[in-house]
């Protein structure tokens, strides 16, 4: 035991300073360094470091060995025992952008990973979507923006504000739907119902949007009264799977990803069932460039049953059914771009958010933010709006051009 | 034996009119009615007839019923056995919007059809290319626009002249490659190097262009002599799997149908090889909704071992890579189009076509020119421009909206 500031210090053993270089090795960035317990730095190089990973107890090496992903760093991170100095997101940047060991034995785990997922029943998916989306509207009011648009938004321009880049998000989506007045639009998964109700506002069209977060019901209904426009926009607590009705338009922002791929054969069911001889749609989703089983950290702690698809799973979502893909865009910087406005906000707000919770919770959530900039950022997860229609209908807009037309 | 205008006239026997009468029925629209080799009209209902198919003998009977699909017909209208009256694309739309029969003995033979294709050589791919594109530039350039690009053009408007609209894909394709003045780009299949020269012309890039037409490749080098491009452009007469070098942009406009999909993996290392870290590249190709081996005929007479991938195969070319997708477009509607303006300049100039080569190879390619268009009209083909960059990379452009922009 060493004393410093007349506190006890448990001492750093050899095989524990060996262990730790190796940790700092495994990451093997110089601009990364590791602080022990006792204050003793551990480096690569002489370069000026982005940030420190701060061990505050001889456990986290443990941890950080047991398990090298996200899950073990995750942990240690909400609990406190491990801290990170300097900014978080750019120190995940450094982390991701090392790539990940594809050796044949982390790919077969990989691949028995994304095996054993099962088709989810209908109360298993509610439970999902309750762990994360009904943790109550009061705290994502805290740092969404003030329609509570909770999905990647589109920034005209990088300094466009986060409040217009939702808007120019669903003017987006609209446009790409080519959206006529009067027509019938069903959409599934829509969260505190912004897209829905500028749908309705702004495109004169009847939209039918499904969502199996109550918190979230609740919210878009009073929406839709304050807005006036419960005739044109109804609200039903149900599963996408219980999708009634033929449309026009089928669209979703933000639902593939807690679909997963044991259920994308229902969805494209569902799609093709609800859309008639001149039906189009619209899927936007979080995805990958490489199949993959979610990050095991954000899985358990922040989205369970949650999977980003590859663009090749998106499109056979459709593929076994009558559609051609018209359009598909990746919006990845958005995400990101979205993504430090959130992170800024709730920074803004953690106190607040510590009462509602607690620390570890903040811990958590900020974990989550960071770790989604830098994963976007490094292309561990895209954006991609794929829009589509009846392979069969030519009622098609003929170029592109009017996505980007300024607004009347 | 009947007498008409004093020539004798085969009779029609039951059976052959039953034959008949069960061609017609299988065709299925009242809009198309079935013309004896006597003169005798066979008809379902009474719709103002869209065409005629007028067998001039009997055994075209049994070409039809033998090859229910394009062989047959394209056989017997190929040799003048079979007339067809009226607009012979907007027939061919007709019997296109007829599902095809998807059997399992159907899906079966289709599967074996695809499975049975094997790699093809680089000899193989010479003789296949020389099929089509060395008959002769002086052919082409009856038909084509004045720049000889035989690809689906880019209508900013339908009323576009087929010109400007070559000339906007040009641009199209430029601008989705976001090409910086002094990047290096390389084009595999670059037909008579029209691309490859508004590159170099008009974006300040050198160019490798590789192509193993001879014909094309000796227009393309005359092209550049005569623009003073030379030192901007090098066309290679070479096969894609035979690109060296390393490059910022790769592009390849309608080059990946006489590929196969037994190639497909090949060309992804193709490219992967070829770009670097910042590397950025479009694939434009004729495409298919669902995964069908070639249309018979049109593999037969027009485009040896040619086929149209699906979109997941497109994206499969790239996926085993480090690359994401970042814009799909089909430009389907845009084909029809261009196929139209080239199916009327070739009628213009049928007479010097029927002197250069005989009556057959104009029915031949009048057919292949008008069913075309009905398959694209019909959605059985679609044209998809497929933009991408390495995965890490974020030097992108932050929308889309540069491709909408006026010209400068």
């Amino acid at each position: 035991m060493e004393q410093k500031d007349g506190l006890s210090i448990p001492g750093v053993s050899r095989l524990e300073r060996r262990l730790a270089r190796r940790l700092l090795e495994m990451r093997g960035d110089p601009r990364i360094r590791i602080v022990l317990w006792n204050g003793e730095e551990l480096r690569i190089g002489d370069v000026p470091p982005v940030g420190r990973l701060v061990l505050r107890e001889r456990r986290v090496i443990w941890d950080l060995l047991r398990h090298p992903g996200s899950l073990g760093l995750g942990e240690a991170y909400a609990s406190g025992r491990l801290e990170i100095e300097g900014d978080l997101a750019a120190v995940l940047k450094i982390s991701f952008a090392v790539p990940a060991r594809e050796t044949a034995l982390q790919l077969a785990i990989w691949r028995w990973q994304l095996m054993r997922r099962r088709s989810r029943s209908l109360g298993d998916a509610r439970a999902n979507i309750h762990h994360h989306y009904d943790l109550g509207n009061d705290f994502y009011a805290l740092w969404l923006d003030e329609r509570m648009a909770y999905t990647c938004a589109y920034f005209p321009t990088p300094s466009t504000s986060l409040e217009d880049a939702q808007l120019a998000k669903f003017e987006h989506v609209a446009r790409k739907l080519w959206l006529q007045p009067g027509e019938r639009v069903v959409e599934a998964g829509c969260g505190w119902g912004s897209l829905a109700l500028h749908m309705a506002r702004h495109h004169g069209v009847q939209v039918t949007a499904y969502n199996i977060s109550s918190e979230q019901i609740r919210y878009a209904r009073e929406q839709a009264r304050a807005q006036g426009v419960e005739g044109r926009v109804e609200f039903r607590e149900d599963d996408y799977r219980n999708i009634s009705g033929e449309y026009d338009v089928f669209v979703s922002v933000g639902m593939l990803e807690h679909v997963g791929p044991e259920n994308y054969a229902a969805l494209g069911r569902v799609i093709d069932r609800c859309l008639g001889p001149h039906g189009r749609g619209l899927v936007h989703s979080i995805g990958r460039v490489k199949r993959r089983p979610m990050d095991p950290w954000i899985s358990r702690r922040i989205f369970p049953g949650a999977y980003s698809p590859t663009l090749e799973e998106m499109v056979g979502v459709l593929s076994p059914h009558d559609f051609a893909v018209l359009d598909v865009e990746d919006l990845r910087l958005h995400y990101e771009k979205t993504l430090e406005h959130w992170l800024e906000r709730f920074e803004k707000n953690a106190a607040a958010v510590e009462r509602r919770f607690d620390e570890r919770f903040v811990r958590m959530w900020r974990l989550y933010l960071s770790g989604s900039i830098a994963a976007f950022h490094a292309s561990n997860l895209q954006l991609w709006q794929i829009a589509f229609a009846r392979a069969c209908s030519n009622r098609l807009p003929w170029t592109r051009a009017h996505l980007y037309a300024r607004e009347a």
